[in-house]
């Protein structure tokens, strides 16, 4: 069986190197933009080939479409025209009404599963790629309808072999969840960041004050550019509704500190407290 | 020689724990408001007995105050009034202008050392004290020209021993900054932990969906709202700067999501990435 990888970065890369310890003899085949990338995908094992898309997609018997999502956007229906009978393609994108709206009417649609695995780091290409990413994560498939059982039993076969959980959601509830425990922290880390670099023009200041504290709230500001963009832009009505709520929320408590209102302050961190247990039990996961 | 730690929790715990493995015949004596938190040191070897603050005044060489920033207030004066003479009281709050300044005009003013310690966790309690947490961390000693070189030696010697790397400045550099590297970080994580529980109003959606960026993002927001409204309090000034710079910068970014604007999204996110090299020089720390 061959198996192309279209973006061979942190998440393609992981998934393959995740599959090739569970399927020895499974093919393969790189795809990426980027000669570099795809030189040191070949290097590190993570495929055993490379080819252009149209050939990789005629010998696939599943394509896996691990770029930005804006990239997806583009490729998902040239894929679709071009598979061959039987293949089957997913994507792992991390928005997926837009990707979902594309191809809801395209003749193909049934060999196209529509797939995010609840997994990441601050990290991007094929460097970054680790078996251990996805197993034991959770996996989002929308639409599970519209995929055909076969494609379907290829791509939930796959993703549970190598440890990981699925759930089934419509593309409205994923892009409305997502924006809220995901894309949110990324742009409040990002903001974060900036922040912090513009009154602390002397980058030995924050090093030499900063605790872990620091670190681990603003990891997310080393997230890749070309990777958010297009995914805030894709779920830009409940980015905006998530960052609105936020912001609300920063303000209420700006002003909580201006009016030295203790009693509020304590009653809002209390609020927050609440999340403990939801935290406690990601960890433990 | 005895130390009392006054309010045995993260720091004043960790501290001591770090301290007996260097001094294994140094007697510590804790006092805390709490009787259970007094019996936990205890039964957690952080301390060998409990007295009132009067009486472990009294017996001690060092008196260590680590407990929430309005409790010092309080007790600091008291503490330097009955203070034997030859022995030394250090700090370990995350404000120091506020504390520094009453004590200025103090007779006794040159045995007090105000330090701060850039280490934490998001638990708090003797039960969450543990010996490794300061030691390759930065401490902070501010107004190090106010205090008695002898009561510097003890202070400076005992956090060099455990480890400690140290920093000297005046206490309003010290709040300015920590307004910024370290007070915000915990802001934006208490509104982002609200952010999510008030519109994923079923955890269960939240522990399924969210993933690792998610926790790192959020978990300050576990972080004693005891601790740290008073924090909040004292630094208010800064911290509302801070506060709303932080705001502008969202706020820009819900913009440029609202207008798709990527070519400025792709910008903002660049200018964020800058911090990488900080991070990775605090991690490899």
């Amino acid at each position: 069986m061959t198996i192309s990888i279209v973006g061979i970065g942190l998440l393609g890369g992981s998934f393959a190197l995740a599959l090739r310890d569970k399927y020895p003899r499974m093919r393969f085949v790189g795809v990426d933009a980027s000669a570099v990338n795809g030189q040191l995908a070949l290097a590190k094992g993570i495929v055993d080939e490379l080819l252009p898309l149209p050939e990789a997609v005629a010998q696939s018997t599943l394509v896996v479409l691990a770029t930005p999502v804006n990239v997806i956007l583009d490729l998902l229906p040239t894929v679709l025209d071009q598979l061959p009978a039987g293949a089957t393609v997913v994507d792992l994108g991390s928005t997926k009404g837009l990707i979902c709206d594309l191809v809801d009417a395209h003749p193909n649609r049934a060999q196209f599963v529509a797939a995010h695995p609840m997994a990441g780091t601050e990290n991007s290409g094929p460097g970054a790629a680790f078996r251990e990413l996805l197993p034991g994560k959770n996996l989002i498939i929308c639409d599970r309808d519209k995929s055909d059982p076969d494609s379907l039993a290829l791509v939930e076969s796959l993703f549970r072999d190598i440890g990981m959980k699925l759930f089934f959601m419509t593309p409205q509830e994923h892009d409305l969840h997502l924006a809220y425990v995901s894309h949110l922290s990324h742009i409040s880390a990002f903001a974060l960041g900036l922040t912090v670099l513009e009154k602390e023009k002397d980058e030995q200041t924050i090093f030499d004050m900063a605790s872990t504290g620091f670190s681990s709230t603003v990891r997310l500001a080393k997230s890749s550019p070309q990777m958010w963009a297009p995914i805030f832009d894709q779920n830009r009505a409940n980015v905006s509704d998530a960052l609105g709520a936020y912001i609300d929320f920063l303000q209420q408590f700006k002003q909580i500190v201006d009016n030295q209102d203790v009693t509020n302050s304590l009653e809002f961190m209390k609020r927050a407290n609440v999340i403990r247990r939801v935290l406690d039990g990601i960890e433990k996961r």
